[in-house]
């Protein structure tokens, strides 16, 4: 346990964040996913939901705000236009810990391929389905230096 | 680049920190300091002095309050009532980050006994001699409850 960060940011996932660099990104998927055929690194986040997992990692994480679209869900059948209420719970928590970074819904085909190019996928074990999520790192700029 | 932890910390480190418990200690050590063969583990951090690296690490690891002595630093010559400005600077930096907590002084065989049982060692680049560092990690209390 570390002062200020969540536990639930074990020492895996919290190298793995720090690793990564400005525009990799993260998946964060549920517990139906196949996340070890699909991801190029795996980290276990075992009996947490995906909300909770992108709460965490949000507290951390910057999310880039150089392109114009950094955080991205699944959806319902692959249907961009139809989200569930754990989309709707992804969108609250973004809303909190990146105010003003808008979350894309993608279709699924898409959101296979960019799990499978993200830098790693953690694997939760949310329960309902399509409860996936992407998040691209951005920067932490120098401290006075403010805006793109 | 994480949202408020200091740089230094890097991915190995800031995995090390989380991953010790309550009472396990981290010796953060100078240049000259035999690291490799006096730690169980050993983690680099090249180019840095062991101020600058006391001062990160204690921005995110507790300090443990459970004991009369979590601080500890090596003296001149072993001799404990000798010190010299580098642990002075040591003093300073943990009276800001951990206001209360004394920093002891531990004569050379007494401090390269704890170096070496300590669950890791940092090997900084400090050049000055004697520039060596013992912090024994504390808890992180659930929220609402204070006090030992």
């Amino acid at each position: 346990m570390l002062i200020g960060i969540p536990s639930l940011l074990g020492p895996d996932l919290l190298s793995t964040l720090r690793a990564m660099g400005h525009g990799d990104e993260l998946a964060i998927v549920d517990g139906n996913y196949p996340a070890d055929e699909h991801g190029r690194r795996v980290l276990r986040a075992d009996g947490h939901g995906v909300v909770d997992v992108i709460d965490a990692v949000l507290t951390v994480l910057p999310v880039d705000d150089f392109v114009p679209q950094a955080l991205f869900c699944a959806s319902v059948n692959g249907d961009p236009t139809k989200l569930d209420p754990v989309h709707h719970e992804m969108i609250a928590v973004c809303a909190r810990r990146a105010p003003g970074m808008t979350v894309t819904p993608l279709a699924g085909a898409a959101f296979y391929e960019r799990v499978r190019a993200a830098y790693a996928v953690v694997a939760t074990s949310e329960p309902r389905l399509y409860g996936n999520f992407i998040v691209r790192k951005g920067v932490i700029r120098p401290l006075g230096r403010q805006g793109g």
